[in-house]
This record gives C-alpha cells, structure tokens and sequence, in this order.
C-alpha cells in the first residue's frame, strides 16, 4: 500500500490508523515500518484494539504515548520517517524530536491521504453502499415529510426535522454520519453550512439537504435541494412554484451535468472545478458559487483530490469525490446539487 | 478575561473562537489584539458568522485563512503573538512565519484553557444547568427501560439502547451531545471507553453509562452503573444481585465519595487523583483504576485543570471538574461513577 519512498511513518489520524490496521482510537500513534505495525494507544482502549486490530498489529498500552512512540522509533533503527505536518502539532514535533535526535523526520502533508486517493475495488464498493444507504434515508425523509405533520407531537421545524433526518440517517443506531448534516429552508440555505433553527417548515418552501453517512466507516455525502408540499421527493427533477427558484435551480443542475459528463482522467483537478464554474459564470451567478466544486471521500469526508480552482491534481481512474456546484442569493435562497463520481476507464460514472 | 502577558493571540480554536466571539466553525482563525477580535472565515460561514457574533468582532471573509490572518497580524503592527503549539500544526506555523517575519511567536500550550480555567457565575449556571438535563435523560432511559422491552420493534441491544439514549439526551434536536456516549453490558464496560454492540440486553445485566450533553455550548458529563432490572434507575445508590458487581461497586462509591469530600483549594490536582486512587489501591485493585481521576469540563468536554497522578495546578475556587474513579476487571465488568464538582469557599460541591 505504501508509495516506494514511504518506508516508514507515524500518524495519529485515525483514518490513516483504520486503514492500516483496522482500528483507531482518538489517543494513539500508530508507527509502521515497512510492513511491521505498532499501535500504541492508552489504557482505555488497548483491550478493544487487541480485539479489532488486524493480526500483524503490535498494540502496545502506554500512559505516555510520545515516549512510547520514541522508544519504539529508536528501537526500530530507521534513518528516516514521514510525518504529516499539516496534522501533527508543533509541540509533538518538537517532543518526538528531542527523543529521537538520530532520525530524520520527512514532512510531507496529507501524505496518508495520498496513498489513498486512488480506491481500491473493494473501497468503491463500500462508499457505493454508503451512499445508496444515505440515499435510502433521503427517500425515507421525504416519505415522511408526506405523511406526517409532527415530529414529538410539535409543529415540524428546521431544528427538529434536522434530528429526524438524523435518526434515519443513522437507520436507529446502525450506521454512524459522516457529518453534521445540513438541513436548511429558504433563506437559511443561502449559507452553504447552515446551522439549523427553530423556523416552521410549511408548503412551498425550499428545502436544502446535504447529508452522508458512515458504511464500514466509509462516507457517504449528497446534497438535493427540493420543494415542500405534500409530493415532496428528493429526486434531481424538481418542479418549484417559485419561477426564480426553478431558474436557478435548473442553472445548477446544469452545470453538475456539464461537469460530470466532461470530467476525464488526465485532467487536473481545477479543470473539473472550471466545468461546473464555466455554466454558472455564463449564467450571470459566478460570484455567488462560493465554494470549490468537490472534494475526494473515503474514509474521511473531505480528502484528496480536492476539486478546487486551486488543485493541480490529475484525476486518474479509481478516485471517488464529489460534483457539487451551488448558488447561494443572500437572504434570499441557495440551491447545491451534489453527487458522488468515481473515474472508470477515464470517465466519471455517479455512484 | 486576559491574563496581563497574553496581549495578543490567534486561535483556530472553536471553544476560543466562542468564548471569545459568540461563534465558532471549522474553517476560521480569530486574532485578538487587547479587545480587537477579528475572525477569519471563508464564504460557507460568513454570513452566520455575521450574525451570530459579539458586535465588536470584525468578520472578513477569505479564500486563504492564512494568507488573511497574516495580513491582519502584519497590519495590527504588534511585537510578540501568542499561539497554542499543541493545536496548531508544523505547517501552519511554518506559513504564518514566512509572511509575518517581524512578529515574535510565542507558543504557549492550551494557553486559551488556561485562561478559562476559574469558570464565572454565568458559566458555573449553564455547566449546571447542561448538567441538570443531562441527568433528566438518564431519568427518562431509566423510565424507558421499566416500561419498554423493544426498540424500533426488535429487541434492545447495546447498540440499539445506546442510540435510543443519544435522542433521549438531544431531546429531539435541541441539544448536541458533548461526546459519543458510553453505553456499555458486563464485560464490555470492562473498556473504559467501550463501542458498543449487537448483544441482547437482559435482566440481571450490568450497564455503566457515561454521556453528556451540551446546553448553550457548555458541556456536561456523567456516569452511572446501574443493574438492569424492571425496577431500573440511575441513582448513586444501587443494590446488585450478583456478590461481586456489590463489591466493587462499593469501593469506586467509597473512592469518589472520599474525594469529592476531601478536596479542597490549595491542593495540587495530583493530590485529588490520589484522594480517590488511595481508597482503591487500598482496597487491593490500584492496578484496576487505569485512568486518571477526573478533568476540567467547560467549553471543552476535556480541558484544564486535569485531575491526574502527574498535574500540578492548584485547585482553586471557580474551577469545575470530574471525579470519576473506576474499577475494570478485563474479561468480566467495569465499574465507573462520574460527578462533576465545582470548588466553592474553597470546597468540592456537586454540580
């Protein structure tokens, strides 16, 4: 799994530490060199990573895992070993320097991020599963949003249909989100991360959903921006009553489009970020997509490649990220369409 | 609420970022100079941040945080900047030093909870207050469980009634948790920090429970073990079938009691830590009790002051902390009783 130049690394991310070893925690290092894997981790955790780590993990229980880490550097012998220094702070740095004054420690950022920016098959088809999960829950909300009126015997609300998407995002307690998600009506979609409010949900209005959930801890992540009445569905076909509503609507829906269809490997990234841009600016509203126009998935929500004006990163088959143009009018209404894409014989197919 | 040496500092902190602004995300950099607070976003968060913050915060949007925040250092014109080396990484250090080469950086470790460290009224009422709803869930659950024999219309497991748990104490939206809660049977709350599983929930079963929510941003945080029987509650005082769960239980009881009663101002934090370790250890299961006594609780579900065998701060009045000692028997069950304190007229009262 391991680019030839990374011989050894540390991490504390625990999605670099689930993937080598199948275990993570929120306070251990994991060291490996070559194919040897140490986990070090605490006292609260260390009989749980003994049971759900791979078999050729070491798990060493320590109450100081910077010390515990040092010793095992040193005793592994390298001369060199990558960290991420977009991740590791300044004071663990200076610490893991000081134990251990023979070993050259490489910075390289999102280095763990790299070796999985290309999916293995059996990646794609969790994050494929996760997403079809995600969007079961998506026809689900939209079931009850025809049929039910309350939510806890309440008028329904922002707030509280955003904990009901929750509830059956996470099927009662089977899958976990892959973040918060983002339920917004009308103006409050206008912010591309809205916190949700205690606003009345009523006929007409615009409903923003951008949600994703956890499947084998791989993401999921979509976006459908629909409207309220009692047919309400989460479909990329929308009819709106709101005639500015259904024109921007339509305007970023076709950009999406645009942007899938004519995304190939051997692109940069930026160029994929241009697709979507490119319809949006011809439309008049360039300045109200404020954001980048994807990002990578896996086991972290947002990871490379970054589908961004700024990322010169060249898509290649096997990369999953997110298409996800949006216009947001201020105190007025946002539109975001998003869907999954992985590259396969050159093309981007939606998951 | 500086201390007089920190005259200036940044953070990308959301626990500072609130604190000191009223809002906080995860894509922000706040720089105070004396009581000029400018914070940093980029265009997801811009609008809310605008409307949800103090009115003395000057908000600027920004495609590139850092690029932004060493601008406004350059443009502030100030000597020496405090910042947290233990949160912020390599990189970020490295690209803030490139561009603001005439400020002197001072790392200073959690510096920002430091000064929170002594909580005031307004905050001692909302840990309170967070704490007092925290505590009606675990009521509601107890409730639950006397009456209620299926979730979703299949048996409860571990998995089922920890989720059940986690809607009871969001009290359908309106508060977030402040952690993943602890829902652990027997054995498995052998793991102090236990994930939880498919096993059936029966009567005679042990289940420790630790979970805490969020009221207002402030967190709460509590533990009970309790026996799972028809006649279930959360109280302090509970009578087992089974000799040994009694046993135990009655040490960590004794342990937690002793300590809450014999802290006092003017005590180092590792001399509450070995209040509680002492009974334990004296009892003959010191090896047992594999976690410190108890941490600062604030903003941050972990924050200073730490009761640990190796923290020197003094206690003193206006901090709030855990005392949560416990007894785990790898194999067979785990025992754990969480309070928090708060230390008034140089005492240890419960919240």
């Amino acid at each position: 799994m391991l680019n030839q130049e990374i011989q050894a690394f540390i991490s504390n991310d625990e999605s670099a530490q689930f993937y080598e070893c199948g275990y993570s925690c929120d306070s251990a290092w994991l060291l490996k060199v070559y194919n040897d894997i140490i986990f070090i981790t605490d006292s609260r955790y260390s009989l749980e990573a003994k049971e759900l780590s791979t078999k050729n993990t070491q798990i060493i229980q320590s109450a100081n895992l910077i010390d515990t880490l040092c010793e095992q550097i040193n005793k592994a012998g390298i001369k060199s070993l990558t960290y991420d220094n977009s991740t590791t702070s300044v004071l663990t740095l200076e610490n893991i320097k000081i134990r251990c004054k023979e070993v050259d420690l490489i910075p390289k950022p999102r280095f763990h991020q790299s070796l999985r920016i290309k999916k293995t098959q059996d990646e794609i088809r969790k994050i494929q599963k996760s997403q079809m999960l995600n969007a079961k829950a998506y026809d689900i909300l939209a079931e009850f949003l025809r049929t039910q009126h309350t939510i806890n015997n309440a008028a329904i609300t922002e707030k509280t249909l955003q904990f009901q998407a929750k509830i059956f995002l996470q099927d009662f307690g089977n899958y976990d989100l892959s973040f918060e998600p983002i339920l917004a009506l009308n103006h409050n979609a206008a912010k591309p991360h809205a916190l949700p409010t205690n606003t009345p949900l009523k006929e007409g209005d615009l409903i923003l959903f951008d949600a994703g959930i956890k499947f084998d801890r791989y993401c999921s992540d979509r976006t459908r921006t629909a409207l309220f009445n009692p047919q309400i569905n989460f479909d990329k076909q929308q009819k709106f009553t709101n005639k500015k509503h259904q024109q921007i609507y339509d305007i970023v829906l076709k950009a999406q489009e645009y942007a899938i269809k004519n995304t190939h490997a051997g692109m940069r990234a930026s160029e994929v970020d241009a697709l979507a841009r490119e319809v949006i600016h011809k439309a008049g509203y360039g300045e109200f997509f404020t954001h980048s126009t994807g990002h990578g998935i896996g086991l972290d929500i947002h990871e490379m490649p970054f589908i961004s004006p700024r990322s010169d990163t060249i898509i290649e088959d096997g990369m999953i990220f997110s298409i996800e143009p949006g216009i947001y009018l201020p105190g007025e209404f946002g539109i975001r369409i998003e869907d999954l894409v992985y590259i396969e014989n050159g093309r981007a197919k939606i998951l």
